[in-house]
């Protein structure tokens, strides 16, 4: 039996590179040491990072206007760090509230003392639909406006083609799409994604920020540790870095080149996560919850409308190999996350596994 | 040829720790998936983290009366952390200036807004001597004073017999010698240290923190991420921790534990060091660089006086297989990093290696 692992992350990630990992992990004549003994300013990690910041520019077109950082502490941190950085002008940020970590980056510039505005939010309607900005938005009067690109924990996107336009500056996190689908990076200022959903596992965080913004700003009473700045001045080598972290996600990188790079996984994504909807669209049992134009292709988010039945199916199908198949704890219901690492068999798997089940519980 | 690393971190780890990553790193029938696709809300990872913090109290006898969390960003964000959480009073911090570290966790303090006073510093000596307090030293005047135990750079260490005696709050870098010699938990309201060096790999760093001091502290506009009281709150899970890192930490500490402990850890770091002390003042050629009584068993600092030869003799020893012998890139000479996990052999390879080389430059 294969197993499947749907986790909404850290989750899975592809094979060949859990396989390298394996092979190259102890020391041998070439490395006298495993990658978790080297030095950070050793030769051998800095061509890692210096690969994977190459990596990186190279899949998503990012160009010399932007810094490249690999900074600790996931995406709470990066909800701290951009207001911290960014929002120095009219200490005030604005938010569209679709979903709970956009929700939690407007909480995170309030406790760091600045302002955040909520100007739209889907959560009466269970976040099912994307908030919108509202013609007489006034970018002027925020240093910002902070946007999630995909709700991992309710299945909602704003993909390229629906992208609010702002005439100020604009954040995003890309926590759980990045790499997924393509995005024009030239029309965001600060980009972030946490590694442990698309790009590797825990422990680090790519941030990409235009450098201009960044020299605009004059930040008070900010450690070393969460200016931008002192990231891309020193190569986010400040201090040590999360080696193997930064290691597997170059493999990573390494990975979705050989693969054919966003567009290919875009593709694939499609497929996969079509697939799946297009099951769920025709089935009376399960129901996808989310705006069709608005639908993640890397977390599907869905239900029986009973989510005792939900919880005791997402049991069932871990006896199958099928593993972490429930929503997150907040809404419940299942989510099937689908990486890039995630095979389309694995969907064909799910979708057989739920067939079954409708006929166990119906 | 065996080869051996003596750098100062990321540095050595235990042999059979990294044989037993390797060998269930790729999923099993038992673990349907490698522990850098686990989900850090799964009960595997829970136990994992559970255990890594029992082992530590169990390793260094650390009471209910504190919290210990495991936090990203290195010893670098405690710099920042320590006077956010508990300079609130003062807002005033003494540092006794022991090295690099310390000399950076007072700049950190002063970045972060707070002040910091340098009460005694053996800089002008390159730090090879200890600098105390002196006997009019009022601990009202701060919140708390700063330590660095061992200075990694400049290899001068305050051990338990030496450590300054406060009336007030005292904290303490231990990046590199935790678990390495024993110090009384008891004597300190706050210790951290970044993992790399003796506890595993890169990517966490171990903080242990005087609940009731953390009860009385007042702290505003200081995020969710840089607050340890919600790392206890939270048991280290706020958001995703560096799963790989707290694993192989977990591992590491199984490891000392059956070694059986830090008593027997210290009984060998004393013969290790002691070795390579003693063959360094019997010989003309190479100078130990610190007063005696307060010489690192982490991290043994010397020179030939001449910095170019130093240099070469470095060099050759990695053909010899003896790597990372170079001082830190500050101050030149060599350092031989004496951790937990440094068998005994690298020190008599090391001596044997020095004795030749000694024939060869002198």
């Amino acid at each position: 039996m294969t197993n499947y692992n749907f986790s909404a992350g850290p989750g899975v990630l592809p094979t060949p590179v859990l396989t390298k990992i394996k092979n190259e992990f102890i020391k041998n004549e070439f490395t006298h040491m495993s990658i978790i003994e080297i030095s950070h300013r050793s030769t051998q990690f800095e061509e890692i990072i210096n690969s994977a910041e190459e990596r990186l520019r190279d899949l998503m077109n990012i160009s010399d206007d932007y810094g490249v950082a690999f900074i600790q502490g996931g995406g709470s941190t990066q909800f701290e760090m951009l207001p911290l950085n960014f929002a120095n002008n009219k200490n005030r940020i604005a938010v569209l509230d679709s979903g709970n970590f956009a929700s939690k980056a407007a909480q995170a510039a309030v406790n760091i003392g600045k302002q955040a505005t909520i100007l739209d939010s889907s959560k009466m309607d269970h976040y099912h639909h994307l908030p919108m900005l509202s013609t007489d938005f006034n970018a002027d009067e925020y240093d910002y406006l902070h946007l999630t690109t995909n709700n991992t924990i309710e299945g909602a996107t704003y993909h390229q083609s629906i992208l609010p336009k702002t005439a100020g500056r604009l954040t995003a996190d890309m926590s759980s799409n990045i790499l997924a689908e393509p995005y024009d990076v030239n029309d965001f200022d600060a980009i972030f994604a946490g590694a442990q959903k698309n790009l590797g596992p825990a422990g680090v965080t790519v941030a990409i920020v235009k450098k201009d913004w960044l020299k605009e700003q004059s930040i008070e009473n900010v450690g070393s540790m969460l200016r931008y700045q002192n990231y891309l001045d020193k190569h986010s080598m400040y201090n040590t870095p999360p080696v193997f972290s930064i290691y597997a996600l170059n493999l990573v990188l390494e990975w979705v080149q050989e693969q054919g790079g966003v567009d290919s996984m875009y593709a694939q994504n499609i497929e996969k996560s079509s697939k799946l909807y297009d099951y769920l669209d025709n089935s009376t049992f399960y129901h996808a919850l989310v705006d069709e134009s608005a639908r993640s292709l890397t977390n599907v988010v869905f239900t029986t409308a009973d989510l005792e039945r939900d919880q005791a199916i997402a049991k069932d199908a871990t006896k199958e190999g099928l593993f972490n198949l429930s929503g997150h704890r907040s809404v419940g219901g299942f989510r099937a996350s689908l990486y890039n690492a995630q095979p389309i068999e694995a969907v064909d798997a799910l979708i057989t596994f739920l067939k079954k089940a409708e006929n166990n519980y119906k």
